[in-house]
């Protein structure tokens, strides 16, 4: 199943169920939200998929993918973890051996932008760049878990473009003010529920500038899994329904190039994870 | 003017005010919290003053401070922003020169606790360490503020331990895991309005634990003032009425002593900053 938030005729924030081309008004589940929905366990979502099976027999009360405003994919209060060179070639292009344990930071809910949405470039930066990211939303509380009890945890994946102001990044060495600009959080377009991905360590993931192909690897090249991350995190932070783990970036990023390339007005891009979907974004000018 | 948070004998969050040894409930206000009060603005804050005053005249409905139970200060949505090596004694015990502009990284709202609640410590950190700071509160939207109209955008100040798992921020590098374990944010116990401290700049700090001066040094010592903290992030995002920046700790955390002090249950930390009072929390065992 796919869930996703999105804005209703009236403006209000919904959550909503795509199937095909269609999305399907989920409000008849008591839910407001995909972070809503996952906080209320797995009787919501039991309850959304029966929702879910009864709507699809009345297509002619959806509304058309292409029309829908999306919404952010998290709540106000969920938390964003992202995770640094976890892919070997990203690592080796910053001239890193892969880390031994995983390297987290944070994004800001409010930096969460959703699918199409215009991304701002701060006016104090130079060197906006883009990474391509697969990620997992939590499902379930992850207070110390076990990696074999982790995948328990995660209730879905998506997409997350962790853009990078490199300037900030690089000149202040910790990495949070270059990850948390505003907008710097675009997510989605939806939810996959862990059940419609059958292996998430095998999933062709990639990233498009203006239709070029700028990054292109696969989840199997993840150094820390999904699993292993959840499981390494909880150890002494406990995490709640419709959390993010950002499962980090492979290698590409502009400021790697030569010559190098970072963001500008009007840029387009697209990230496609397999099975997930596309997620697309520009920049505001 | 002392604003809290606290538990009501219902067990329910409510805004509270501190005027000598008594606690004045505010619920009058319309407002449940410190940060919906900041959220409402100048006029919310009017509001509580004027109740305050009235409250004043009827000091057997308040109740004594040494029975309050204190809430945490900040709303689960809010953002708490931490400075590194904003003290040039601090900078030079890490070997590191004072930093040419503040080096910013972020606590979660999920690990702030209030006064006098107690600290876990992670089953996998072996030293875990404090670090005493004075604290800003937002109270007005600031988005690319300069560092003169900054001191408007802050409503008051209060005090934080900034507590770290030293064995995971410096594995890590960036230092995100190791300031975000579950309880690594005690703050309060209260914020005083702006108007109450009539120099920021020149307040004694000082940490004590088990009684032992540990840290002690002077607000005028800080390389990056409130305002000019203010202003430079909200260069690149915008900070929301209720935020907190925590500006950055003097020398004399235990990881740079000799020998080297860790946190170990039982232990009684008080950090007492000058105007603001005294932030007392100890480590559970």
């Amino acid at each position: 199943m796919k869930l996703l938030n999105f804005y209703s005729e009236a403006g209000e924030k919904v959550l909503g169920a795509v199937e095909g081309d269609r999305v399907y008004n989920l409000t008849g589940t008591g839910f407001a939200s995909v972070g809503g929905l996952l906080r209320g366990g797995d009787a919501a979502l039991s309850k959304a998929r029966e929702l879910q099976e009864q709507l699809l027999k009345t297509p002619a009360r959806s509304v058309p993918l292409a029309d829908v405003k999306h919404a952010p994919l998290v709540e106000p209060d969920a938390r964003v973890f992202c995770v640094g060179l976890n892919y070997a070639d990203h690592a080796a292009e910053n001239n890193l051996p892969p880390p031994s344990s995983p390297i987290f930071f944070s994004k800001l809910a409010a930096v969460v932008i959703p699918h199409k949405a215009g991304i701002p470039i701060p006016k104090s930066s130079q060197q906006v760049d883009y990474e391509a990211e697969f990620a997992l939303v939590i499902g379930r509380r992850a207070d110390c878990v076990s990696e074999a009890d982790a995948l328990a945890c995660i209730a879905g994946y998506t997409i997350m473009n962790d853009v990078s102001a490199r300037d900030f990044q690089f000149k202040d060495k910790q990495w949070f003010r270059g990850k948390n600009c505003n907008g710097f959080g675009p997510m989605g377009p939806w939810m996959v529920t862990a059940d419609s991905v059958p292996d998430p360590l095998a999933l062709d993931i990639s990233l498009r500038l203006n239709g070029e192909t700028l990054q292109h690897s696969n989840t199997r090249n993840l150094v820390f899994s999904p699993a292993a991350l959840v499981s390494t995190l909880s150890q002494s932070l406990t995490l709640e329904p419709g959390d993010v783990i950002s499962t980090g970036t492979p290698a590409g990023i502009g400021f790697h190039r030569k010559p190098q390339v970072f963001l500008k007005p009007g840029d387009r891009m697209e990230i496609e994870v397999e099975g997930i979907g596309i997620l697309e974004n520009f920049m505001l000018g």
